[in-house]
């Protein structure tokens, strides 16, 4: 038999519509498929930074129909077949019980990642080590979930209460903890046994399935006519078939809430591998890349700014002057704030809704 | 013979390339053609303004030879031939000849007024009122100046120094003052003896030339030619031949410079007609149209911004959480800055200079 990674299918959720990146992200294009780290789309990135242990035919996205075309045209390398589109959104739970059925189609024994595609990771490395740490885990027929190194007390996130230590950077889970208020954000971070949720998952395709069975029968249900599909229907397009009819029955709800925190025995391997999950304009300010504290991006004059978010694209920004502001220019709308108010794109997206060619 | 404003040829300075309002004013396209204060161009409100008392067929347009065409589409009611193009820059002093002499094809013992096309007037009876009254000083031979009450110390403005007083609300000049520091400026402002120096003339065409002729010599030379052609000439276009074939032999000089400064017997007569010379995008905050007093112009989503110029020519601007900064969004190019650093456009244009499509 092959070794844990040599089974592993890395699926990528890209299924995302989020409004955060507002005007550069938009209903075809939402943040996975922007290029907001590099030259390449923070999907484009999840794919390069598993390739050596993962190639493109062990690979799969799981991601919303309407953006199935766009994702081939940005991973042309990756068979279309492998580009799977959600025809409704179901949240992440169906998505987990699809990659696990995908991935035993494409190898014997399957292990599955379950990777957000619009997360940065500074340190690729030690990403794929974790991985095959965690792969290893899996193999024996554990949940292993990853748990980033806070850096920081933020209440944005989930918490992940590590019990104790199973190997080297290997722990047992005690508890999924909600979004903390700050002063719990911040004895998480001084107390070191508590991790953030980085929404990744890896464990063996056959676990995963038994695990939904267990705690969603009716997803269980809902896609068993996809198991039953042949590697062959995965390949002609005839499995997507089958999923356009089947997946709209699939109950609504996340992996987390309806598979994870009722299981007993899940295992957490840390990373610590300068993990972002680019959550709004602000976050870009941690990959700043001036010597003026900005993050600029595209056609850009900048003169006399500091602690600003500038990106011109398609359209010519020039900034005087500024402190701490964001200004986003695209070819057809254009957002200015003081970037500290990143949270509240929201409200400028809802402003919006009428209009609909700007969405 | 005809009422002194009967005979009133108001001729239009509108050759200014001022960059300030970058990104909106462009080379092809400079402030006076920019509808910044209502739905006409400043150009347009110029021209209406006067239209009253000086209809179109006494009306002039001196502008940039590379304007011209644009000019005539904004005023399609202008004869052709009034719209004259400078084929060089050389600032108002030759303008000043050039109208004297045009105004005499157009009307016989014409009255000349050189004004501004670049210049924002909020009461315009009022300032009818001051020309007519000019219009009369200048009937006696005299040469006239319009001085705006001045509404605060303003140190980027020319003073005129008053005199004694020949009658309601005009007074003898005594003399102009330079821009002065804001220690004087404040004092000017209290005094009530100074006022700001608009720019516009009243004067007897036949006055005008005979001052130039005085103290300019060699420019009432370079264009003498052009006071042989008949009004005919003016009409069929080689007025404008002669003019191109002389204008760039003209003297390069201010007509506060070269003529006024050197005349003893000037009048000024006094406007309070809310007059703005629409100097700087924060001059625009006088004219905010909000009630969180912001200047809004175009396609703009404003959420909680105060004190703020927001213009979406082409494209949506969404402005949130703003405070005193100046947000200017055209198809192709987009300026934000603190509304203070208004002046320091410049510096902009200059870091544009390799890259024309932008200016």
């Amino acid at each position: 038999m092959n070794s844990p990674t040599e089974r592993l299918v890395c699926a990528v959720m890209a299924g995302g519509s989020g409004t955060r990146f507002w005007p550069m992200s938009r209903r075809q294009r939402p943040k996975q498929l922007l290029a907001l780290m590099s030259g390449e789309t923070l999907l484009a990135e999840t794919l390069a930074r598993i390739e050596s242990i993962c190639p493109a035919e062990r690979a799969l996205v799981i991601t919303a129909a309407r953006l199935v075309d766009s994702v081939r045209e940005q991973l042309p390398d990756l068979p279309a077949s492998h580009v799977i589109g959600e025809p409704v959104a179901r949240n992440t739970a169906p998505c987990f019980e699809l990659a696990a059925i995908l991935a035993q189609k494409i190898c014997d024994d399957a292990i599955i990642a379950l990777l957000p595609a619009d997360h940065h990771i500074g340190a690729p490395a030690v990403f794929r080590q974790a991985l095959t740490l965690a792969c290893e885990q899996a193999d024996k027929g554990h949940i292993v979930t990853l748990g980033v190194v806070p850096s920081r007390p933020e209440t944005g996130y989930g918490y992940i209460e590590l019990s104790d230590s199973v190997g080297v950077g290997t722990h047992r889970v005690e508890r999924f903890v909600e979004k903390p208020d700050f002063e719990k954000a911040l004895q998480y971070v001084r107390g070191g046994q508590h991790l953030w949720n980085a929404g990744v998952f890896v464990v063996r395709a056959d676990v995963a399935r038994q695990a939904v069975r267990r705690h969603l029968p009716a997803l269980s249900d809902a896609l068993e006519a996809l198991a039953d599909c042949s590697p062959m229907q995965l390949a002609d397009g005839s499995l997507q078939q089958a999923l356009n009819e089947r997946f709209e029955s699939c109950p609504s709800i996340s992996v987390d809430y309806g598979v994870m925190e009722h299981e007993e025995q899940l295992y957490c391997v840390t990373l610590d591998a300068a993990w972002s999950d680019v959550g709004t304009w602000q976050s870009l300010l941690d990959h700043r890349n001036d010597s003026q504290s900005n993050y600029i991006r595209g056609d850009v004059l900048e003169i006399d700014c500091e602690g600003s978010v500038l990106v011109g694209e398609g359209v010519t920004v020039a900034a005087l002057g500024l402190r701490d502001t964001a200004v986003v220019a695209t070819e057809d709308a254009v957002l200015v704030m003081p970037v500290g108010r990143s949270q509240d794109v929201r409200a400028v997206v809802d402003a919006l809704k009428d209009r609909k060619e700007l969405l």
